[in-house]
């Protein structure tokens, strides 16, 4: 008795279901637009393009910062595009480091899952913030500014962090600096750093110039 | 005297004519982005684009619910694309109800036309807000939230709804739990519903499982 | 049985609840901010806040422009505040006219109630689109665009306008040019009018200088 | 040396810093605004402002339910006003059900940290997406689009959710449907249920009318 | 030492890189969107794509307005898309005049480099508010205002423009009214000017009807 | 004669324009929210609160860095409260240098106004994009990135740089890293420099721990 009711709308609505924008998930082919990725067709796409395992699995911390952080952006997690929001997983092993960095498009908030976590920003006030973070406590970073996280536990320590953007990006001060073709004299130049550190951190870095 | 004048001035900017974006008519051939869909070539479009005659037609109430909703979306409506703005006529013939619904994308103001209609939503606080609305008497519906409809005139009733989305969605509370495949044991568990009661409404809306 | 898991959920949220920002209804004794006034508190809130029955008033035509616009905007319908969209009322009697205008906030759809509207606006690229309106058919307005509705009726015309703002403003071009004290040499030099034309328009609309 | 340098810099900086915008940690005595509350003072800030230790706590689960959920909304947590970012924690004993609901302001991203959870969302076009996640699994639910989350794991899972505004709203189905005093008469005219299914339900969550 | 630090990190991203979008050069061949065009390959850009030297040249002043507008707006300087920032460059010879005019997409900052300007704008309010501006002065015009600039110095003067989009889009008062086709009479009912003025200056400024 | 028309008209809108909100200049003695700073009265405001003569004054160079920045943010400025615009003033000196920087909230477009500046940004890519800039020329710096100028001329530089927000923010790497109470610890950690280079430099910058 009911059934020609909701058909007779859904009939209405049909035009409208055709783009009906609830969700965009990019169609990672197509180039990019300030506001994210096009979307593809909704017909192709299934409860897989919602979910994402990449963060399950623990990233490799044998190297020197003895860190890894996993994304899961829009280039990983194309069902993000355009929704305002993305995550990522650190991964910090014993004296594990994720060295000064900004994310110029989002501002961040870190979940402490496993172990202990010294977390902290810098302000536009030049101010310093920074804490201890414990299993459960959370620390939000707020877009654009220097932050850092720093394992002080003595075993491994692991987190969630989540962006206010499908894609925050990520620019890592030691690579920005000393990771590139940017001449040891505009470093020094601005950054008041000698040019034999500079020198030294470039061909360790492996920049040029 | 002054021809010179402007002339000059429109070629300075006859570069930026070309790409200036008062207004983005939806090219719906191509796919939709998180801002809207890609814009149609200027000098295709003319008045004809600008306007649209589909909400002239009072809606088929010949239906259950004796109501019928006619859509002005990007769908219908390419011009109101990247605008923030849309609109669609509500038909609702005597005891015409618009079930309870959500608009996921977008803010609602209604205006009666015709008639007297008792509206009413029901905010994240829980608090419901209903009251009866007579010929052109407006009420607004904030984004997201459940709200409905009822015609409680004796004839029937007319309003204009306006959306602040050109693409606000729409989602029917019944034909969303009922009239889709959502395994009945999933719908019990999530909305406390009797396992019969939920059969009974998936059998009339056409759902499974 | 059902009471205490509700009421749980309840008190889980009741903090949040005291927050929640579905809605921001104006509280106009307070400064305006770049988003909108202040809110009101929800508690002081009921269903009349909601609705508005100002726009159920026909506007007094008695006058040159046989025309009448009657705003719901924030300053007279404070629950659309923060929610992206307003409205009014056009009462257009036999050779009505809405003066060449714009809305430097927000884009506009109009929807003919009664009787025939020739409206019209005029693009950055300096093209005129403009249409006559039959009852039903409706037209977007981009924002920030001249425009203008006049009744190519025999009889009275009504219409209604949406906004994507909650305060789109209004400037209406002889008001801003003839209607205050922009001295007569400025309005010439920026207009190409003859100082007779400009002094003449002064005189009758108020303006000096 | 150098010193002279900064200091130049700080002072012709300075008046700028007493406004910088870093950040804007609400001060909840004041009222809320569109764009979220007015922020406190940044000298009467410290890192304990930016952090927030109410999601280490497991929330209280021998309900009906068998759930909880633990919010850090902008009411918790002031630090994320203005950020567009807030998170939640879901504690799900066995047979634990987080039921059908909507965020009317966000999108949500979750992450299961313990246990196995079935989460889904019905979209728009009116399609279900569900599915099985695991560990480390993450899940998105698009904004204002109805959802939920059941433990299908025989112990306690656990999941963190973060939200795409400081201020994500939650509207939980079976109490805005039955929990508040919305007259069965329009609950049944505008769900489809019978009266009897109302009535039950409203005396079961503390309804009336 | 640290070469594999970084170079780890740097893996782990490279995915992340792929689509980060710390900017978006427009790809001027293809489509524009409600958010800007779309974004040309990464990898094609060079530093050039940043910079533009349209602005370094003196506008041509020989015209009856002894004015003439330079913009950098994204079809000038694709680098902007989709940053919310553009520029131009005025220059106005002895007795220049930058006619009435608005932006319906962009506030605008002025600041004066060369001469003395006399500039002002008109609020929805209809406030004119006007001032004579010297070498270094700024001055601000909100967005979709009535505005000019007119050149009070003896000799000639020299102002760049900021503006709050990449496209602000720009509406000359006098073009939009004879410089087209709207006809004579509509132009008349919509601005109260005598049917000799109107037809005169369409004469003049190449319009038609 | 046509008197009554405009008055009929303003009267109508009167209520309207108490709250019109073209522009919204700031009240610094109140507190700032997400959006920006609450709105002065439109009563209390002249001409004068539109235009800003900070600019017009070159900063003060006599310093290590030979350089001054002068802003006319919403501190400076409070026009552009809420207009996502700004300005500052950079004086370069012979041997000039604008530190290694970031602006959290805002992209930058800079103009040449004397001299030559050699300017640049550093990707989330890592890609270097700089340039010598000559007398006219301008170049954009997307949101967030970390960037510099430097004087290339033989004498003095002077340029001007809009932002694309009206309090755009300012973090000085060095200052930031060095300049406050930061324990060297925690900046050898996450820098990779050597403690006695991070002691050395905040010896010099002012900076403890």
């Amino acid at each position: 008795m009911y059934l020609p009711v909701l058909l007779t709308i859904t009939l209405l609505f049909s035009s409208a279901y055709a783009s009906v924008n609830d969700f965009c998930v990019a169609d990672m082919q197509q180039p990019d637009t300030p506001s994210g990725f096009p979307c593809k067709k909704v017909t192709s796409l299934t409860e897989k393009d919602f979910a994402y395992s990449g963060l399950g699995v623990a990233g490799n911390t044998t190297n020197i910062i003895s860190a890894a952080v996993t994304p899961a952006f829009v280039a990983q997690f194309p069902a993000v595009n355009g929704l305002g929001i993305s995550m990522a997983r650190l991964d910090l092993a014993k004296g594990g480091v994720i060295p000064m960095h900004t994310h110029p498009g989002a501002s961040e908030v870190l979940v402490v899952i496993k172990g202990t976590i010294c977390a902290g920003f810098i302000s536009s006030a030049n101010t310093v913030y920074f804490k201890t973070l414990f299993k459960g406590d959370i620390m939000v970073f707020p877009q654009g500014l220097l932050h850092f996280q720093i394992n002080s536990d003595d075993g491994p320590s692991l987190a969630f962090v989540s962006f206010s953007s499908a894609n925050p990006g990520l620019q890592i001060l030691d690579y920005a600096l000393f990771g590139n073709e940017l001449p040891t004299e505009l470093v020094t130049k601005t950054t008041f750093l000698d040019p034999a550190v500079v020198k030294k951190l470039k061909s360790v870095l492996g920049g040029s110039g």
